[in-house]
């Protein structure tokens, strides 16, 4: 049985979700790193998480949303997801 | 700075989250094993996700959401997040 166990998957998913973490960041003109301190997430992982490099969860993607101002159901519906 | 390094996090987002999986299975009159099975996902860690105690990663709620005929942002919409 397929199972998703670890952290550094990559997808089509995880590559579009994390564009529109970007697109949505540089809206708001914040830099990556201004981002990830916001949302009290490692700077590096961030940028993973952007490229779509790590299978992000769910209290990450809270945090994200809301350092964005934004809720999670919005960003997931941007990326089609 | 605290981070989600782990994925035994409770939370009052992931206990929301898991009751609107679970809703929506029983809506479907789905068993948890039938939903597990159905998403690839392991039975007693789909039972820890709709009980809130699993810090689900992004793809397991693609393989849910799926699973449940939905999308993600859906579910996240469903939970107020």
């Amino acid at each position: 049985m397929p199972r998703v166990s670890g952290t550094r998957e990559k997808s089509s998913a995880l590559i579009a979700l994390g564009a529109v973490v970007r697109g949505q960041r540089k809206a708001l003109d914040l830099s990556q790193e201004e981002l990830a301190d916001e949302a009290s997430i490692d700077r590096s992982h961030m940028g993973k998480i952007e490229r779509g490099e790590r299978n992000v969860t769910v209290l990450n993607m809270i945090r994200i949303a809301k350092a964005l101002g934004t809720d999670v159901s919005e960003i997931f519906a941007e990326a089609g997801l």
